[in-house]
């Protein structure tokens, strides 16, 4: 059977996909920078023989395996940028680039996707259909690179599309899947009051930007309590608060930066302009002025619902897969969530916690690490349904 | 008369008080740093054969004229320090020293003090009494010199004192008085909320600081509005508000800092205590601590009932005193304010606004200055106080 | 085969089963003063043969049929209870009782049991195991009828329960499920603060219970947007703010009443937890005292998986049901909450909102209706998984 | 000499002016319902000779004593309408009509005047210029009757007036006095907040009128703390807030009333002008309106000062004047503010405490009282006021 052949043949290239993505996680390369990642990942392609488009959307690399027989196109993706963080793992193969570490496991996704590329590219005979394996820079910046690989072709002719995140405080063993939206849009936005300051003995003659400041971080609470859905969660959160001066003044401006995260468009767009509405008036009501400003992040990651069933099954029956969950939604942005407005697919999430660890540090830690056997699992999940889909899709 | 002599005496050196107070202006001195100055005023009182004390309260000066006659002790008082602050008035006795300017007029009280005792001096057989001088450092910076001299002596056996500020947004010609409460209290307190920070998307596992540094803020207007008795003038005014995180994070800590304005000492007992007791109940609250530090600047300057009637009785009948006026309270701090705890007194203000000037700058201002005529009135005032309360008080 | 049989017997006996919710109509009976109802549903199924217990939980009856084969107990459960609204529905067979109506469908519910439990009973020996008809007063009014019929024994032996609500606002031909939370914990809480009244010109005499209160209404919305995880949905509401004086007295008291509803009994316990701790430290923090009353109603009805997915798969192969949909969770109670805490189960929702209806009116309306055709549709899911449970249990 | 026959006669007839106290006393009316009280004081100044005005400004009676010598016209007024309650004090002489009460020294007021106006009426030759006698209806109850008085001449060709206000909680033998404001403007408004109603369960569909009527009380605090010169007292109390629903409703309307109290017109002008512009930009911060409606009572008492300064004069000298003191404003209104808008004048208090009383009870309290020796004390300042202010306005 194909999908024995196909886990045979990532049995036998674990080996690789840990060097690879030792290799990676060594040259780290910051979002809208990466140079090396996609000129390593592009040439790994190319010596399978693979169709390869360097550039695209700027930094990404497609690579395209045709099938020997008839089927639909199956999009694969895995991002490969790094954060500027300083790595304090003190593994062997830790970064060599100061101040720069591959702290959320797209060294892994990488690699994983290459040790998969070159064992479907064994099996291309077989094969049903037309695999596309899309190497996605600029995951961790916004506006991110899957933006402008979608505007440059990189799902032209695309049918679905799957991707995986390995997760470090997941055990490994376990996958995890959601219909519907799985992880949230993230959203910034920046407030300055504009006040008038003065003498902190005749606030009459003064607009007090910190206490309008205050008063708005208190009103905003109730856009979540009282303005939205209760079953649809939103979360509205301050950074930051800064109006800085001496003891005696009266503050002129005060400037208050934070986020909102949501999972319904609806949401969103209401959560927004509850925010803006509520700040000009809160401002109004002291004879004071604000300016907003909203930024958009990444939409919701929100999964298909026959395309979360069926990657559900794929990983099932898998033997290193103990268990597969329903997750709760999480609170984080990722750009998959592009590709998902264009195409049916899924992301799940794949766990990467040694069960030998006692503390599994989080995403975007100094000391952050994953199990690398979960490679072979996410490998093997997106390789399965990549072997599947045209029998499901056919059905449809 | 007595007083018509001392008037002519006055008129007479009237131009040895603008030479002391543009020598003074170009070397002026911070506070707690006064070397030169006090120095510069011993001096001249030895000259006129004053009994002096160096070094009150570690750089003040008394000295002290025993009149020919019986009669009480009476204390005037003038401060010497200068400002941080770099001129700007382009005059030609502008300061030499960078950064160091006579913003507030000291330097004219020094040069009033100086010539009226020059004056008095010439009179010295037909005083009643003893007039001590003092001449003291540091009004400007907390704790302030008063307190200091008080402690090394300077009242013992003053039974009255006066003081007077030139204030450059009173008309020349004016003397504005006031019974009780003059000028305020001013207070500090630093509020820092100990929080706990963590992700913006899960509020629910951390304790948001800045929420509730929010709420201390808009909690603290009814401390005003609600529980302190609404016919004593009482200001809390929060200068600066600092809790500056990245978008996507919840504070740990916010830090408040604000000042408190009263001119009675019940009062200002209540707000201290209120403002404690509401900063710990409201982060009791939200399930977060807080440490408060509440730091007492000067007391409120409150004149004295008869001395006030008397100085303003005093003040009337002086030829260039075209007006006095009750003033209200002033917003501002004095350390005056000591030496009203100890004897009774009064402090006043003198119009030291040229006519002729469009804007007058405010105190504290780089182009900060007086109409310096207003030096003459100050002297005839304070000294004619000092020639006339022996009658008073001989009465009482 | 056996479905089939159940399908035909309850097509012919739907006339039945429309006069029988017809009568119920007319004579509708308050929560906890049911006597009639009772009475003719009990003697209904004595008519059948069935075993049947009479005031079980003071009110409620359960009639119970036993199957010719072995298998397991599986219980059907309708409400019978009626409101206190006066019916304006201008019905030829509307309420004869004056100011009381079936305006939430129960009639309906139970109208469709006891038609059904006519039908299982001519199947009786092919049936697999026994049948237990739970007829439960007083489901409007907490604490409810279910919490007493279950104390008394009616779920003894019951393996699993199934119930339905028919709604008047989903359309009917649509069948609506739920794994998990599907109705919300419904509490009531009542906040009166006893601060200490006085005249209005004096607050600082006074401790201000109006101003407190705004304050606790103010700060209990940050209980939903920072103390709860945004994931799970919870709704703290006030109803009632009173506080009524002479418009020149500070209040004394004021009473806030309100609810909270909830998914997740975790969440329920932290909300109940935080209004009281909210309440009293706001209220010490203006040196006030609080009552809180904190009134548990029904909770959350969780559907139990297993039986959702089964009850899911009975309705949508059936005829008349032209749609099943995983329904968003509704912020009502419901007391099939206690059932599901002691057996496995799940509550469905039944369309009931006829297509030729302009506007359906919401249940507790004075012109609430149903369309009568859905309690064919409920019977038979509720038919359907009578029959089918002991095959799927048994696999189990 | 003239004062002290004044003060022989007033001894003498201090008896009578007990007589009518009391009679009053048992015979009280309500504003704008005083029949029977004018009715006698009228006849009381006929019986005297003065020329006698009934119903100026429908109730109020003005009587005139034309001295026998040249000089200004000087006003003494007294109110003389009664309370709304039921009296408790068990004196013989209490009132005879149920539920109406003097409880607010009115019947002194009146008891006073007459007795002087007898007195005065004895000197009449001796007299320098014109007194009259202000006997003003409807203190009580705004609009009050001195503002229809003054309409309808009361004021005319009246060069000064003064009035006083016996205090049951000064003691006996005090006199106060001050100048500038000494009683506040009383102002009421009321706010209906306009929100949308709905089900506790979707807050995202209502308008919540109760969350946001705790926005704009909180809100109001703001108005005192930052928005109004701290020199300058002004009271926001509100004294009523309703907003009475169901438990598991979201209310549709709160009705918030209160009382604005100042001593400054600007004050109260920028205080009106405020609170309606914060209800109206809160509201609008949650999409609700608010009908804001805000009636002007007294306004503030203003005393002028050379006026207060000459009853000071007047009174310290009296031998049963123990005291003059100058007390702090009080927070409460008085329609003698209108006659010191159009006229110069001063309103004091005359302590009418017994010592031998240990509880004072308060104005409009069922058990108040006075010492009626007080009437004596104000008869004298009064008259010696009206003798003396002849010479004191002619050296102006």
């Amino acid at each position: 059977m194909l999908e024995q052949k196909l886990f045979q043949l990532l049995d036998a290239g674990f080996e690789e996909i840990v060097a690879i993505r030792r290799h990676l996680h060594q040259y780290p390369e910051l979002s809208f920078q990466e140079v090396k990642t996609p000129a390593y990942i592009a040439s790994f392609h190319e010596k399978l023989g693979h169709e390869v488009k360097r550039n695209v959307g700027e930094r990404g690399v497609v690579a395209v395996l045709k099938g020997g027989k008839q089927g639909p196109t199956i999009a694969l993706r895995a991002d490969f940028d790094a954060l500027p963080i300083q790595e304090e793992t003190g593994l062997p193969f830790a970064s060599k680039v100061d101040g720069v570490m591959h702290a959320c496991g797209h060294d892994g996704h990488t690699a994983t996707l290459l040790g998969l590329a070159r064992a479907l590219n064994q099996l291309q005979e077989e094969i049903k259909g037309t695999i596309v394996f899309i190497h996605q820079h600029a995951e961790e910046y916004a506006p991110g690179g899957a933006i402008a690989m979608i505007q440059d072709g990189c799902l032209d002719g695309v049918d679905v599309i799957f991707g995986t995140h390995l997760w470090a405080t997941i055990p490994y063993g376990e996958v995890q899947y959601r219909k519907g939206p799985i992880m949230s849009a993230v959203d910034r936005f920046e407030i300055v009051i504009h006040g008038q300051g003065g003498h902190a003995g005749t606030p009459h003659l003064t607009k007090d930007a910190i206490v309008i400041g205050a008063n708005v971080v208190t009103q905003l609470q109730q856009v979540v309590s009282r303005r939205i859905d209760p079953m649809k969660p939103a979360v509205v959160s301050i950074g930051s608060f800064e109006a800085m001066n001496a003891f005696n003044v009266i503050a002129d401006e005060a400037k208050i930066v934070g986020t909102v995260r949501t999972f319904h468009e609806e949401v969103r767009d209401e959560v927004e302009k509850e925010i803006k509405h509520l700040v000009h008036t809160i401002c109004d009501s002291a004879h004071a002025k604000a300016t907003v400003t909203y930024e958009r992040g990444y939409p919701a990651v929100v999964n298909h619902s026959a395309e979360t069933d069926f990657l559900r099954t794929c990983a099932q029956s898998i033997s290193e897969v103990k268990r597969t969950e329903e997750m709760e939604p999480m609170m984080g942005g990722e750009d998959f969530a592009y590709y998902l407005q264009h195409v049916k697919g899924t992301f799940f999430f794949t766990g990467a916690k040694n069960p030998a660890w006692d503390v599994a540090y989080p995403h975007h830690h100094p000391k952050f690490d994953i199990d690398e056997r979960a490679m072979l699992i996410a490998a093997k999940v997106l390789g399965k349904a990549a072997l599947h889909y045209p029998n499901i899709s056919r059905e449809q």
